[in-house]
């Protein structure tokens, strides 16, 4: 590349390790930056060391939050006989942008994936069980992707969580609401008819 | 959107202004941000600072630069008799990447814009008649975007450079290398026609 000055070069190396940022955008997103004042930039770089200093996962669900317990865990007003498990704090954000689940979460941070040396140590379970007797669970909703390290992690849960008793259970897969079913991929298809129910 | 802590809601506000990032994507980047540790996020903060205080534009030439004039003014090596006038920074840099011009550059931050309001108070030319005179520049290469606005600002800068009597050319429009004709669009190929040259 050619003589970008020393720290428009650094920020630009540092932007192109954005997912789906390549050289080229990085320098288009750093001129973008840049040319709109003082003040843009110096708010972006407020704003991520805020989230740095401020920002730390809840000992209980894991999913970033200032507080710890988090908001969730700490509200009276949620069902804690249900505990939906995610990958992903941003799984998490997905079920509560349905507004439909009222219960609590847990958060792995992962799934079980043996070919990327991904085992039970690696994901927050250490927790698991102790939330589900002290908070008197009564069903875990296993709410990974529906891939095989989904699936694999959902049938590691299962038989896991099966001494403390509590149900186990897994969201439904299927066709998605509005898709086109000549679209549709087999697998899910086969599930789809699998998890047929009867029409209300 | 979902209750996010607000320091992140704040990030991803902030990172949503960036040209092709929505909210959705915005959540996506700060998410990958935080997933690797404090160091990085600490890492595009501090060269956000550094970019802020560290760079200028050039009093010469007005490109992004630590120390004024910039290398390239500042470069006795440099053609100072050929002067590349430029719309943008990014521009410059993409002539430099030829690596073929060795000649001085003037950033103009701009074209003129009737519609968008841009004259030529907006653009830096304040200097450019001194600059040409001061250091012997024989001729002005305009290198605007080939669209009706940089066309607009050569025809205006070849009539306001007329009483220096320097040299003012433009950029050849035609068909570019590897381009395939078919897919060419009119006005190009009607330039390209015009601008014909003896086979060599």
């Amino acid at each position: 590349m050619t003589a970008l000055p020393p720290p428009l070069h650094k920020l630009v190396q540092l932007l192109a390790r954005l997912p789906g940022v390549g050289e080229r955008s990085a320098i288009r997103l750093a001129f973008h930056i840049l040319s709109h004042g003082d003040q843009y930039p110096r708010d972006l770089s407020g704003a991520l060391e805020d989230v740095v200093d401020q920002l730390r996962l809840c000992d209980e669900c894991h999913t970033l939050t200032e507080v710890t317990p988090c908001r969730a865990c700490a509200d009276p007003g949620r069902d804690a006989r249900l505990l939906c498990v995610v990958e992903s704090i941003q799984d998490l954000m997905a079920f509560e942008r349905t507004g439909v689940f009222r219960g609590l979460y847990h958060v792995l941070h992962g799934v079980l994936s043996p070919l990327k040396g991904i085992g039970p140590d690696d994901l927050k379970l250490a927790n698991l069980e102790a939330r589900i007797q002290d908070r008197g669970v009564a069903e875990v909703i296993v709410a990974t992707n529906p891939d095989v390290e989904g699936e694999a992690t959902a049938l590691f849960l299962s038989r896991r969580l099966a001494p403390l008793g509590v149900r186990v259970t897994r969201i439904a897969t299927g066709v998605p609401m509005g898709g086109a079913l000549e679209y549709v991929d087999q697998g899910t298809l086969a599930r789809a008819l699998d998890g047929r129910t009867e029409v209300a």
